[in-house]
C-alpha cells in the first residue's frame, strides 16, 4: 500500500561524519524513516537524535559486533519498531568496512579474520536480512521495485595493491556478493548496486578545513546523492556498479 | 556568467525514438537548449520541432557523414547559432553507433571501416569539439564543472562475443577514449562518463506494444535520466562508468 | 647453491585425481621433490607413494583443517624434512577450494564462514609460509627467481553468478590476494600467479569415460602444464593471470 | 598429414630487434618455417637471411601498407610459396602496432585513422587470412588443433590513460577482436590468444646496455617463449589472455 512509509536501513556509520551518516540524513530528507545499525553507541545516538531533531524519524540499533547473529537481531528489532503495517523497507546500505593497509608479512591472522568477517560475512548476513524484508513488499504498479540494496566499495574492491592484501580480500568478496545478488534478485524487483569509492572520503575536520578550497577527496554528501539516485532508478535501467571519484583524482 | 543558458549537444538520434531523442527531450525539460546532430534530416527536423513546440529551444544540424570534418562543421554552426555571449555548452552526448552482428568471416572490410569510423573516429572528433567548447567556459563557484561529455556504450563495449567482432572493435575503442579523456580532463573540470547499456533499448512500436506489461528492455527515458544524473554530479564524486540494464535481464 | 634440489609444495589434492595431483606428478617429473598438504589422509598417502614408486621424492602432510595454524605447522614439518642444506622451495601451489552452488537464501552462515576460511584465510596463511620460505633462497645469476606461488582460480574468481554467492566471495578474495602479492613481491624475485580455470576439470572416471572422444572439460595434466610454464617463466616476463578453458567452451 | 611442415606467419617485425623477430627466430628453432610480413624491406630481408643462415626456412613479404588488400596479397604469396602439399599454417602472430602518446588535443585526425587502420583494421584482415588458412588444416588425432592466432597487446589494451587516447582506441579494438575470435573459433580447433605486454620491451642497444644488470623491461625472447607456450597448449586448456611484465614492474 502506498500509505506505507519507506524505511531505509544503514549499517556502518563510523563517527557519524562519513558516508553512512550522510546517506541517513539524505534519505531522511527524502521522506524515509531511518534505522541505523552500528557498533559505536555514542555516534549512533548522536546521529539518530540529530535526524529526529531535524524533523526526521530515526532509531539507533547498537550491536556488539557485525556477526551474522547480531545483524539478524538488529533486523528483528527494526521489524518490531517499524512494523509492516506502517513501514516498508525500501532501501538498505551496507557501509561497514574494515580497512587495513600493511605490508603482507605484517598482517596478522586476526586481521585477516576481521577483514573477512566485517567486509564479507557481515555483508552476507546484512544482505540476507534486507532481502528477506524486501520480499515482504508487494510488487505493483505503484511500487514496481521491492527495494534497493547498496554496497559501499573502494578502490580495493577491484584492485589488489601492495599494502592492501588484507583489505582487498574483503572488498573483492563483498563486490562478488553484490554481483551475485544483482543477478539473482533482479527479476524479483530487488535492485542490488555496488559503488566503487575511488578516493579519500572527506569527513569532519578534513572537510571543514577544505571548505574554502577545492576538495581533495569525496564529500559524503555527493556519495549520498549517488545512493539516492540508485534507489530511485526505474526498473527498466538499473545500475549494478558505478565508480565515484573526485574530479581531479589521478587514476 | 550564470545568466548564460546551458546548451546540450547530442550526436546520433536515429529515428528520434531512442536514447538520443529521449536525452534531448529530458535536457530540454531541465532548461537546456539543445543542438541535435544527425544524418537523417527528417527525424532531426521532427524532433527539433517537437521540442520547440513543447516550449524548448532546439536546432537541427544535419550532416552528410560522421567524418571528423562534418562533425567539426556542425560545431562551428552550433557556435554561431548559440554564441558564447548567451550560451554555454554544458553537456554533450555521443550517441552514435554503428552496430553489426555477423559471423566474423562474413564481415566485409567496408563494415570494419564503417564501425571504426562511426564508433571511434567520430567519437574522437566529437570529443575534440565538445572539449574545446567546454574549455571556453569559466570555472567558478557557481560553475565548478565546465561540462559533461557522455558516451552511450553497449554490452559490446566490454565483451567481444561470437557475432560482435565488427561491432565490439568500435565500442571497445570508444570506451578506451572515454577513459583516457576522463583521466586527462578531470582536473580541468571536464567530466567524461561512459554508460554501458546492457540490454535492448525499447523504441517506438516495441515500447508502445509493451505499455501494459513489464518492459523487456530499457526505456530511453530511463537512460536519459541516468545521463541527467551524470551531468548533475558534483565535482567531488564523478562517475566514469556505470552499467544500465533491465531488472529482469539475464547477465 | 645450484646443488640444492628444488622443492614444490602443493596444498589441496582432493581425491588425488585432479589439478593438485597432476601438478605434483608433473613437477616431480621435472625434478622437483614434492610436499603434499591435504586433509584426506588416504588420497594423500596414495599419491605420495605413487610418486615415490615412479622414482620421485614425495612426502604427505595430512592436516586436520586449513586453519592458519595447521598450515604453518605443515610448513614447519616440511622444513624439517626438506632442510635448506639440501632443498630450496621453488614453487608452491594453493589448490584448495571450497565450492558451493546454492541460491543465496539457502546458504548458511557456516557455509559462508567455510568459504572464507578455506578459500581466503587458508590462502593467506599458505602464502605467508611459502613467501617466508622463498625469502630464504638466495638470488643470483643461476637463480634469478626465488620462487613461484600459484593459485588455482575459477570462473567464480571474476564473476559473481546466481548460484555462486558463497563461492565467489571466497574466490574473488583469493584473486585479490594474488594480485597484491604479485605487486608486492615481484621486485624480490618472487613470482605470484593466478590461473582462472574456466570450465569443468575432468577427473577420474569422467576423464576415463571421455578417453575416446573430445574432452568436454579441462584435463588436469593440461593445467599442470600451464603451472610448469608459469614456474619456468623468465624474470623479464612474468604472468600474473591467465585463463584456461577447453577449446569448445561457450563463454 | 603429419609430414606437413608447420608454418608460422608473423606480421610486424619493426627493426628486427623486438617481439616479432624474437618470435620468428624461436618458432624457427622449434621447426616452423617462417613467413615474415612487414613494411620495412631492409629489416625484413636481414631477419629472413639471418634465420636462413641459421638453418631455418624463412621468407620475407614486404608490403607497402597494412591495408586489408596488402595483407590479403601477402597471404596469397605465402600460400604460393608454402603450398598446402608441403606446409600447414599452424601459428600466426599479429605483432603490428601503431603507438602514439600525446595529449588528446594534439592528436590529429590522421593519427586517429592510422591507429585504427594499423591496430584494428589490419588485425581484422590478418585474422581473416590466418583463419581461412587454418581452416584448410584437417583436424585429427595428431593435430587436434588447427592453429593458433596470437595478438601482441599492451598496457593500453585494457586501460585508457592520459596520453594514450589515440593508442588505446586501437589496442582496445584489437583486444575485442581477439576475444570475439576466441569465442567463435574455439570449437573449430582454432586457438586465439591475446598477450598484454605490460612494460617496456627491451630491444637492440637498450638490451645490450643492460646485459650485466637486471633488465628494466621485457626481453623479446621471454615474450617469444610465452607465444611458443600458447601455440603448444593442449586443446583441453587454452588461454585467451595472459599478461607479461618484468618482475620488478610497478603496476
Amino acid at each position: 500500500m502506498s500509505a506505507l512509509r519507506p524505511l531505509f536501513v544503514v549499517a556502518g556509520i563510523g563517527r557519524a561524519a562519513g558516508t553512512g551518516a550522510a546517506a541517513a540524513r539524505r534519505f531522511s530528507k527524502e521522506g524515509y524513516s531511518v534505522a541505523l545499525i552500528a557498533r559505536g553507541e555514542d555516534s549512533l545516538k548522536a546521529l539518530s537524535e540529530d535526524i529526529t531533531k531535524g524533523g526526521g524519524e530515526a532509531a539507533p540499533y547498537c550491536i556488539p559486533s557485525y556477526s551474522p547473529d547480531d545483524i539478524a537481531s538488529a533486523f528483528t528489532s527494526i521489524s518490531a519498531q517499524f512494523p509492516n503495517s506502517h513501514y516498508a523497507l525500501r532501501a538498505a546500505l551496507f557501509n561497514v568496512g574494515y580497512a587495513v593497509w600493511k605490508p603482507f608479512l605484517e598482517v596478522t591472522a586476526a586481521e585477516v579474520q576481521e577483514s573477512l568477517n566485517t567486509n564479507v560475512a557481515a555483508a552476507f548476513a546484512f544482505s540476507r536480512s534486507a532481502i528477506l524484508k524486501f520480499k515482504e513488499n508487494n510488487l505493483n504498479a505503484e511500487n514496481p521495485k521491492r527495494g534497493t540494496l547498496i554496497f559501499t566499495g573502494a578502490t580495493a574492491s577491484t584492485r589488489g595493491n601492495k599494502m592492501t592484501s588484507a583489505f582487498s580480500i574483503g572488498k573483492f568478496g563483498a563486490r562478488a556478493l553484490s554481483q551475485s545478488l544483482a543477478k539473482e534478485f533482479g527479476k524479483d524487483g530487488i535492485h542490488v548496486a555496488h559503488a566503487i569509492i575511488d578516493g579519500q572520503i572527506m569527513t569532519g575536520t578534513a572537510l571543514e578545513r577544505s571548505r574554502d578550497q577545492p576538495l581533495s577527496g569525496l564529500s559524503p554528501e555527493s556519495i549520498a546523492q549517488a545512493y539516492m539516485y540508485l534507489a530511485n532508478q526505474e526498473k527498466s535501467a538499473w545500475t549494478w556498479e558505478l565508480d565515484l571519484r573526485p574530479a581531479q583524482e589521478q587514476w
